[in-house]
């Protein structure tokens, strides 16, 4: 394979291809090839972005149909047929259905522009600038939403510029089982000297991905819904990584029956690996003045088309809503075993996550990576995550085939065993 | 045209929705079409992003051809046959041809995440914070960019944060044909107790293209250039409007015969209106350690294939250049008469630009308003820029038939003529 | 008494003409008189201020001598015989006994130029920018220092801007006795994605003044100190007002047997009310270049003279320490009978501190308001801090007479009474 | 001389005694005595801050007077005679004889705690953020202050952190004589995409000192004015140095005639060398609520004694006033002819102030330390400012003697010729 042009033109700063230092060419559902013909399971799935598989058919029709009638493919935010079908697709598939009204803003079309957007209409809406974000999240690394993002590596390449207007809190568990991490959020909040700006927002995952996988539990997520409120403090939920389907529910926060008055979302909104990504927001919260966050590809016609196409497909019943919870039953009993089979090797080691979105702890980066880099040998795509990256995360497409799925975990389990031994 | 739930449900910050408020379906060239069959001469071509016009029948083709073979669409950054062939046509059909020599970071594909990249890798290289941008200047609305952005209405929609670590300074012309700005810049570099923190680098658009399209003077620009030499700061020509042969150069910064330290493209990078953003950088500034830099999005295959397409079918030779500056000089000729007519009728006007990227300054927003909204009920899409809006601007794409140019420009005469006369 | 100029000329930001609306004019010891004669048990003394009483003969007989010698009373920082006798008494009377070795920055002769200071000195020898400061923590009010003070009521008084460079941490027993919110600092501090920023330094009361008279455990202080060691942050004590024997101790750190590598004092450090700070900082730690951090009344004469009596007078054997502690008994015993007796009235009261650094806490702001108002009415000026201002503070004069200490106390307990009998 | 406890035990940031590195014991109107008794004459006179000279008699008796009455020396912001005093000598003898009308902050007694309050000030009446300084101003070094004031030693120290809230204009004559840099200022005002936040207010010094001893155009300071309130923009005089009586009006900006909304005084204001500080304001801009600037030296009583004392002494006629005009033209006119003598000798100079606040500059720092190095040598304290310290200053007190106004002017002459004759 030829790779020279690659390690030479490309800034150091490229990652997954230094784990999988191979050339890609064709994809297809749960399978990656790459150039030498090679296919391995991909459990990584553009870290969430494609929860129906690479290169769906019926999406793809979609798409070249589209493409055939010389549609718009870029107007900036003008109105075109595609993004009137997006949204009417949105509101009746997904909105309606889960008694949830938003209105909806297109900005550009990165999770981190969608972000940016979200936290800045709370500051316009609110007239307050603290945001409070948790600890070990992620919500991207532009300037606005680094501040939220708990990641050093990010945090100190800013060339020395503290990031502002934003403050974390405890994730649910951090400060082990006996205490409730809301107990110490509330106490700040109503604390006039704790300095504790009073905030915004709240930004959240309700399952933490890039911070390890780390579900929120549901009644600590009704519970924080509910000192929002008190409080009056704007609640987001972050779903770029977790929605979509991948806990079970299109939105993750259904689990626990709550309703953010902001959601971002991006990754799989685009159902095909296509950049999109869109703010829902509460329609009385809608305090932006025309063209106040702009972008030139606000709104990709594309990616309407796809992203439409994906929730007929997907959304219009609960065949896939199911299907990924017996899926995620099905991975959670194999890490379990694994988690088991680890901690009695001394390996201290366990289990969790939530629907398809699940991580196996394995205490260390170092120990996580020897497992991934074995089961790439083994024709496998699997990342890991996690303050140290001691997480080895299973992100495969929603729509995998069984075959698939069992396959991967396979490898994985003779990976681990390999490694361990 | 059925356009009750676009207003309903998209957010207030929609913008040109309001100058044009219809349904578009089809687009071909220069020609957009409205959901009722009306056609329009698009002389915005999205604010720049589709250069070689809509659905180009060579690139789609490489689009289509890509997709039917099921090849990679999404990976996040791995290495991709797609990406590698992006990265060699840049090399040899762009780089090589011009003498330059700089290493690709592909961050998420919107312009704002360009600029994001750009001035944190000069801040991480030089270890200074200070980003010297221009009045007038934009380079994007998330909090790193919006920095440097010049805007009010941006600026001010922060939620009360003040943005950091940039500083402002009169661009070329801004104080008067007497004065050259450079002589302040200079003077505050050198004084040790000027306010001004040693930059870590320049960023500029050689012509200003949301300011009002304003050409820098290349003598002023090879200045600026040494004066950036001569203090060990870094130049950034954010080239996301003006390049990609918009000025009738490949880059915008070739006619000033600079070689800028890094380099900004989006828009029509990808040649199709796909998301697509690279920076480029003197590879000795490339001090990202792997992975300080992320997204979902860094590198969108079905961009990459577009991209290398467009670079293919224009810029192998000169063709497009010759014909985009042959093109320009029409434009300018007809602005040049419409300002005389109007100065002639007491509307204070004048012409400037660059290549095809060309403005008639009409004194006032509200003037500009008139023209381009008489221009669209004549079948024309033409927009504004600028601190007031007053500049009426040429974005068409560059591949347009002189039948479209002139149809275009008569429409603007007939517009300007009507409501003015 | 004329009250009119004072209402009428001076700004809204007053605050303690508003608890004792009259003019005062003379006072010696713990006592002030009022301009219609009126005297008052002083059991605020400047807050923590005047650590020596009101006008203390021996040092107002070295200030006045000074003045009669027409030695130098401002120079800027030039070198004086004063500031030599100053630095020599500090160094052989404090340091040496204690076994410190300090070096002292003079800055701006107030407690908020010492912290500026001494944050910015922590920065500029780490190279970071964190400093982590406590829930409840008071550390002055202009911009930097502001940035580690937790107060809403000051921190929303910027016009907007977020306060940076800080970061919060539960203080002792902030989430109650089960929790060591060490354990939460110190996860923080070891966990890559936590949000905490690598701190420079942590600043701390070791008893809270303002934020309710808390005194941190000494264990707690020691782990602290440890944990500072072995994540190499620097550990500074504003001991601004707990400082100059107020705990029984000169440094209130030495209760708990640490070395703090910087130290903030202020207040009662000149000894006689006159404007007076200093750093003090461990001699590697003097990263400043010359000038770095400058001011017009960098070390103040005639605080130097009376700091100097005042060091030899009461610190020279340990005399004044142990009285501190018995009467701190005292108070400490009057104030746990007057918490048990409110406590069975129904008023939830507990009472805390370290020497004479004592607080009733009365649960509410509006009961610590009823106390020292009725206490005011009977002679005694007596003031209330913590977030809601619920605890009425002591702190009188270290040298109060047994007959004044003990007819404060009784002023009070009679009208905690009358108020809630 | 004994100065090694002084070398030791102070930090590396200790400046002026660099320059005068010897001790100093007494001192008497203009002249300074060190500790070996050598007399110097003083024309620093700590840096603006002994207006009326060191010790002045009847200004310490009123010191002494008071002090021996027992009467209060601190007792936090609370009313005492001594504030009354000084609130009425301020009204009667300074502001209603000028037809100014102000209310009074007395926050900590600082230049730097005055600045930070001035423009916190003007942050909470304008709910804007940005204040507009000029180059080479000079406002202190908290980090509030500090991001107005232009020099790049203090500003560096900050550890990386960027200042916020201000932006940097030209002062008068920093373009040239043939640009009047207020025709930037305001087309940057009323240029919606400028980059220049809407300011809260502007500061400005009507001399800098710091930045070179260089004083702004009376008619640039009226249109200044005129501009501030035509865009609702608050216009601060910082005359800290500026002001009581150094350029031959009590107030600095009287000579233009202007009336600013809010004025900062420090340095000379106690009138004997003692800290203190305060803020005017128009009554009507007094957003404060009670105790939303607070620290403990709010108001030193005995600067209060001293400061109403020199305003009774100094400022009941125009004496003084006409006497510093008669000695400030006596030093221009022999700065003037220093300035001819070296610009003959090839050394660039020229001589520039207003009353006795004057500069020589002579190209250079180096030049400049020459000649103040060589005075010092020959009995005289003089030192320098400017970006590069190329101006030598002279700060002399206003109650010079002839003998020794003439006397010093002497040795600045000699020292000028000895080192480039």
């Amino acid at each position: 394979m030829q790779t020279q042009i690659l390690e030479q033109m490309e800034s150091n700063v490229r990652t997954y291809s230094r784990s999988f230092p191979i050339v890609f060419t064709e994809a297809k559902g749960a399978r990656l090839t790459a150039e030498d013909g090679t296919q391995y399971i991909d459990f990584l799935a553009g870290a969430g972005t494609l929860n129906y598989g690479h290169n769906h058919p019926k999406i793809k029709q979609a798409l070249v149909d589209y493409l055939a009638g010389d549609n718009i493919v870029h107007s900036l935010d003008m109105w075109t047929a595609a993004k009137r079908d997006y949204l009417e697709t949105l509101e009746n598939v997904i909105l309606k259905p889960r008694g949830l009204d938003y209105k909806v803003q297109l900005p550009g079309p990165t999770g981190t522009n969608a972000v940016e957007a979200a936290i800045r209409l709370a500051r316009v809406a609110t007239g307050r600038h603290n945001i409070v974000s948790f600890t070990n999240g992620f919500h991207g690394v532009t300037m606005g939403a680094l501040a939220t993002t708990g990641n050093r590596k990010f945090r100190e390449a800013t060339g020395g510029i503290p990031l502002q207007g934003a403050a974390f809190m405890p994730f649910d568990g951090y400060m082990g089982k006996d205490v409730d991490t809301l107990d110490y959020f509330e106490k700040l909040l109503g604390d006039n000297s704790s300095g504790l700006d009073r905030p915004a927002a709240v930004i959240i995952e309700t399952v933490q991905g890039e911070g390890g996988i780390n579900p929120a539990g549901l009644d600590w997520l009704k519970r924080l819904e509910k000192i929002c409120h008190d409080h009056d403090i704007l609640l987001i939920v972050d779903d770029i990584q977790a929605g979509c389907g991948r806990t079970g529910k299109f939105f993750s926060f259904e689990h626990a029956g709550i309703k953010p008055d902001i959601v971002t979302n991006s990754k799989s909104l685009s159902g095909f690996g296509l950049p999109l990504s869109h703010v829902l927001m509460r329609p009385d919260l809608d305090k932006w003045k025309p063209g106040q966050y702009n972008g030139t590809f606000r709104g990709f016609n594309l990616a309407f088309v796809t992203a439409a196409a994906a929730m007929k497909q997907f959304w219009s019943d609960d065949t896939l809503e199911r299907d990924v919870q017996r899926k995620g039953r099905i991975v959670e009993e194999r890490f379990q075993k694994l988690a088991t089979w680890l901690s009695n090797k001394g390996v201290p080691s366990s289990e969790r996550g939530r629907g398809l979105m699940r991580g196996l702890d394995v205490g260390t980066g170092d120990n996580a990576d020897k497992i991934t880099g074995e089961a790439f040998k083994r024709g496998m795509i699997i990342e890991t995550s996690g303050h140290d990256g001691q997480v080895v995360k299973c992100l495969c497409p929603l729509t995998i085939s069984d075959e698939d799925l069992l396959g991967g975990l396979d490898i994985l389990e003779d990976s681990v065993k390999h490694m361990f031994g």
